[in-house]
């Protein structure tokens, strides 16, 4: 589908920006950048494709990640001034990125016809590692193991598509719905500051 | 044999119970601590597969490990209190794991036709760099790197074990005897809080 | 080619031994200085492979890599104080080695029908990713994301590699030009402290 694809590409557009915002925090020279840029954006899909086999791997099956990825970094060295001020456009493009990723992540596992779990699990990597593996790059503690609800909203959503699938739901109407349970969730948990429950006292109060 | 497959699911919950432990410590939130559990239970052995090539990988080939991370999970999240003071039980289940973990990694290479030197290094990365992993990913300086006999006792174990295979040995007596090595060495280690010799000088004496 | 298999071998001799310093400088103990340098050594290549699916993985196919690994960390332990005066020896084979590990990793990226600018990358991953793990498993900010002409000199090589090969100049001289590229941006690099930009004013000059 042209459109999902198109979401993908501004998905990768906007995790790689935001990739080069945290390297140009950190003062990392333009190589730096670029790799930072590129760990976020197409980390989560690599790490996917290599756990389940899956060759050629997401970024070398298909250059335009690349272009993509140069041309945010290209973006953030010359208009950084005007990219500033769009940090909402930027997080709508994100937000959409993880509800695309989550689900092309969960929809190549079931076509490499593993346990619906196990793709569900693939959906989240997608999503996901490519923030964790930019914060151990960064030596941040990883930014989804503490605040946010995030990989919860993924989760959320896959089960969603998975649910629509068993109930026979048309195809593009089930990666709508469950795009838009991910998108929903997430955005309504950040304007609300919501944050998943830590361990603290246990069911003996202790 | 279905001994040792129940020592290494007891060792997988034990190896879970401590990387959950250490993400409740960092003060993660759920999703945190289930990764990190993981990671810590799984990362060893899902290594290996990858660098060996042998798909589909651990936890995608058996659904068990990772009911049994979730269990471990709950457990800590609802029944820590109870848990805290078992800390010797679960040093017994986490040195039966490391044992069983070496030897199934080290026999999965020599299934694979590796070199015997390789396949003992296998056997090592199985049991070890689930940790290193979980450490990576909590910003700490790998544990094993510093303090502790750990990798030794596997490496000698293992050694033990290619020995006995070489002098034709039954099978179960082969694994039986390389696993009280390992679980041995591990053991009096930690009570006697020996340490590897660390480069200070050299033998000019500077 | 027997000089280029010599100098990849010296390469990762060198490689080995700076990881082997990092880890000693770190209080590493014996276990943990022969993994630095033996990710350090390998691991850029051994990246690159599971990456490309090249199984088995370079350290795997040729054993004289962990030999060579285990003989650098012998060195260090035992001669130490030998080896510290030799630090400009130590870095003419560190850059020799870089220069042959860009180029071999780019060739196999071509063996393997990648396009040529996913060669490329490749070659540069094989030089420079074992320093990234090196730094991330001793919580170092990766040095080259922040210092040094280093990936750059390995970029520049690998290009006018490819641009020697479709002017089809003959192999061995094509190798020999490329390399001495790297070596020499390098080198004149690190002699006069030249360092790639960073992001700081946009072209509006802010």
């Amino acid at each position: 589908m042209n459109i999902i694809y198109t979401l993908d590409i501004a998905g990768t557009f906007a995790f790689a920006l935001s990739g080069a915002l945290v390297a140009k925090k950190e003062n990392f020279d333009a190589f730096g950048v670029i790799i930072i840029a590129f760990v976020t954006a197409v980390g989560g899909g690599m790490l996917r494709d290599v756990l389940i086999n899956a060759h050629p791997i997401n970024w070398i099956a298909d250059l335009n990640y690349i272009w993509t990825i140069l041309a945010a970094v290209f973006v953030m060295f010359f208009f950084k001034s005007k990219v500033a001020p769009l940090s909402k456009t930027m997080f709508l493009f994100d937000t959409i990125g993880i509800s695309v990723f989550t689900l092309l992540g969960l929809q190549k596992g079931l076509n490499f016809n593993l346990h619906p779990f196990v793709a569900l699990i693939m959906g989240m990597v997608s999503a996901v590692f490519g923030g964790v593996l930019r914060d151990v790059l960064t030596r941040e503690v990883p930014l989804i193991f503490k605040k946010e609800i995030y990989a919860s909203a993924c989760l959320a959503g896959g089960v969603v598509y998975l649910l629509l699938g068993y109930l026979g739901l048309q195809e593009n109407l089930q990666f709508i719905v469950s795009a838009t349970v991910i998108f929903l969730i997430r955005f309504i948990s950040v304007k609300y500051h919501f944050e998943l429950p830590k361990i603290k006292n246990d069911i003996f109060g202790k």
